[in-house]
């Protein structure tokens, strides 16, 4: 059984039917009906008039989203393990011309508003040294912590206050409202998000993502954007479609709720000593010497080694809980 | 009935269900089991070791390989109807780090090895001009002329001569190896081509274009430059699956045939006269009087006017030939 | 005796004397006495408060122009033989992130307002096709002809309705000056110009341009582009004191008068028959059999061949009179 | 006195001599008489056929270094305090087209060969992760130490084994050289370095360094490369000049020697409990309370503050040493 990625895990059928229900003819581009609903599905969300774009990969919609907010010759401050840095190849030096990630440090990959703010004390603001231009925090973060309403808005309040564009890499959104319970508009423009990636495609879709601005002006430039990267796909209503499917009765929180559930059920299986972060989304780290991991893997159990003496196992939307409940019997026995 | 443009068609129902049949549990990216068959399936289209990689937008395949073939100081010369130059918004200086397009004139988009050669000859050998990198061409061309096998080849010639990359923007590739019958390996790298994208979403595909290097070496930093690029899907087997449903029983050809046959049944009833380009592929350029375009569209007919007396047909691998035969029976009464 | 290009001539004795007299302990970069009065010194010119900046090269202060004018997926609209096309290596490319040139045609390398009107018509308002952004003139042109202030003055309105920043590569602005007598401001930002490189190096310096924004609104952001491209000198009084040392008590009109009354000579001399161009500035275009070139350069003329039949002759500021007569007199006797 | 930077000091005696012999009619660009006296001036002094360019800046010719090393999805393995990554405004991104700086710790801003080698260590080898492409070391550092030859051949073993280009910020190359009494071979090529800046603006030159690969292929496209960014100055005979000035006689090293001779005079004077780190070059980090700065620069002398309770002297080639030594007097009675 795979513990390795949500990636691999398949479409949900929802999105399914919706690709089928989306396949006939229509207006290309963005001009079809499923496409021209997006931002009022996700105005709706979010409680207040957005502009939503879909895009077909995580790293498409962050980098998008990053050089709307970022000139090249400006720095993105992020976390030093946040996937921009670490898994997007350098897609955000591509998409921007240039600009730079400065990395901070933090506990399971989450920011504090002390980073950022001493961070940006570091910098002179001269000519010589490139001037920070946006914040960027992951949440649900890549350690499968949650970051709560209060703590996004504290960080958004020194974004603002040092004139700091504010992204969201939001690939496990989902899986942060799901554990927070919060609101989603206290997760992200209430808290001062201004865009914002939404995450479908580990949460049950197939190929589609959102780009979520919470100020339309600032996604003024971003058709152009999309089409200059290639991204606008000629027959953009499949995308629409998922994600229309996947905002439908909240689906996009059930999926996530399920994948929660399995990684919260696991959690409490391997108990406090062997987890290296406490259990906020779908993601556990968990300690374990490589002969307990080879006897988890001889019993059929996939996951990746994540340095010495640790493993990571990720849980989908579609996890067995069986299997699940037999995989966390397994680590009890460890 | 809709007449603007074969991105308008829905997908084929092979694709559908080919999407259906891969929708379960893989590696993520293009560790999947269809991603690793494309090289196979191309190579044996094209009766030689090719490298194939799915993008999902004829831009990013496009750009992609235009930017394994010219450095950001070069240029590339191609037509100036060219798809890169007119309608994919910059996306080659993006891709290419600002290199430029040099363009050349030809009857129907189509280019000749004169005009080509003459290029090269203007630019002087020195640093304070832009050295011509690559040359590309787009077959069947933006006004649905197909070149012919020799023509591609004399074009391959003096790529060769001049040291220039030979690129093929193949989103109509389809209708022209229908359209010429030609061994699809004559119109290219037996031809001298190096590198083609290979359209399928205009022909029947939902969202998957292929980009195939003849000689894989040259395709050797491009999985790095479509990540970068966030062209890397996570769930890259909903892609690959698309075009090997369409290679399977040469579904390509079978659906860019029937477009060409509805174009073909269109160009019969237009006639020489008002016929702009010959119809070689599934696009027809017709003059006509306002009056008569709009008579045609209170019968309900879509299509685009191109230019001050002449409107554009596109025709799709799903057009239902009775009402094409309306449509021509409706021109032939104008 | 060489006509090749006004980049062989020497510096002319004030600008060597100016170096001397800065040769002492300042201020680094662009912090120094000297540099700071630049801005000063141009506003007093055109009359009006502007912001100049020094550059070492014509090509680094025209594309931090355009840069400041244009955006990465914008196009700039040109002569097909305008210096930033023709001779910079795709620099425009470079600094602006990947923008386009769009060229047009026009005698002796002259833009129309009717040319520029047509080329944005052209252009469909969609994310497909890239945007005009910017209109380049070069004044005098690459072929030698002066745009009078009417001219520009109707581009400028073109630029302005059109929505396009309008950028001047002044190269050889003081042989336009000089020919015309019109005032500075009347064919810079009376005429609509947002922003101009004013050359010097042609015309006596010895490595300095200024790049002098009319709207200093415009130029906020030029001085982190200019040391993002390494073009930020850390002495740069030196720079700044060669073109204080060039506007003082007209020098840059001095010598531009000079370089112009050899180049009348020498159209004198030629008569009109064989001039392709009027000559308004410091360049002459002679029409010559390779035999009768090939005497000239027997008696040791050296010029450029410019096209078949073709020669071409350019003046510097410390053209030798007696030298220039009698080379006026060789093309009289062919 | 100031002693903030050796950026503001004058050049020197024999580069004005030198500009002065130079002004007279030559070839335009780099076509000049002295420009192609480069390469072999360099061979001698390295002991190697190498190939040389002038730039007029050493973030120009950094970063040309560089991107003759890095492909737009590479990283550069530098020093977190390197120029490179701080003072330089994202240069190397600019002309990487958006390759990444990857900061490794070290004392006194040196890199060894562990942090090196662990750095890429820590990178996946897969299409996620931005590969590690150069290596970048600063001699003398930004915080006045001088790698010795070995241990610069052994950061080239690393370099060598890992596959990376290795790069020499050599700003301050003459003090390193000077200081270590090392055969400029040692410190460059023998030690595995591709290729390096070789600064002498703040060593007595006006606004030319130089830019010297060791194996000559790696140089082919950077002609190209310097005229993209607009740094082929159309005079550049006078950089040339400046150049072979300071390499005639080892003026570069005398000039060198005079400032590392003020630098230790005032060392000295400061005494080991004050130097943050040893004195090494020109540069020293003095540890004072601000009383005891303000006391100093009350007696007229200039200088930074360097974080709390530190500050920074800079000596230069021209420094009088009666004053030198009464600051030297000065810090002694603190």
């Amino acid at each position: 059984m795979r513990f390795f990625s949500d990636n691999a895990a398949p479409a949900c059928p929802q999105v399914m039917e919706a690709l089928v229900a989306a396949n006939r003819l229509d207006t290309a581009y963005d001009g079809d009906q499923w496409s021209e609903r997006l931002d009022g599905a996700f105005s709706d969300l979010f409680g207040k008039s957005v502009r939503a774009l879909w895009a077909s990969t995580g790293t498409a919609a962050n980098c998008l989203g990053l050089a709307a907010l970022c000139p090249p010759h400006g720095s993105i401050l992020c976390h030093e393990m946040a996937h921009i840095e670490v898994d997007e190849a350098g897609a955000p030096g591509f998409f921007t011309h240039g600009a730079k990630l400065t990395l901070l440090p933090g506990q399971g990959a989450k920011l504090t508003p002390e980073t950022v703010n001493d961070a940006c004390e570091r910098v002179r603001d001269d000519v010589h040294q490139v001037q920070p231009s946006a914040l960027s925090i992951t949440n649900a973060t890549e350690y499968g912590l949650s970051y709560r309403a209060d703590e996004v808005a504290t960080l958004g309040e020194v974004a603002k206050r040092r004139g700091l564009g504010f992204h969201l890499d939001g690939a496990r959104f989902a899986n942060a409202v799901a554990f927070t319970g919060a609101d989603p508009a206290d997760l992200t423009w209430r808290a001062g998000v201004d865009v914002m990636s939404f995450g479908f495609v580990k949460n049950g879709g197939m190929n589609a993502e959102a780009l979520v601005f919470f100020d339309p002006a600032k996604a003024e430039v971003v058709p152009r954007l999309r089409k200059r990267a290639g991204h606008l796909q000629s027959k953009g209503r499949y995308l629409a479609a998922q994600i229309l499917a996947m905002l439908e009765n909240d689906l996009w929180l059930t999926n996530a709720r399920a994948a929660n559930a399995a990684a919260a059920a696991l959690a409490e299986a391997a108990g406090s000593e062997r987890l290296v972060y406490p259990v906020e989304a779908n993601e556990l780290f968990v300690r374990m010497t490589p002969e307990e991991a080879a006897s988890l893997r001889a019993k059929g159990y996939d996951f990746y080694d994540w340095g010495p003496g640790e493993v990571r196992f990720v849980t989908s939307w579609d996890q067995n809980m069986e299997a699940v409940g037999q995989l966390a019997a397994a680590i009890r026995a460890l």
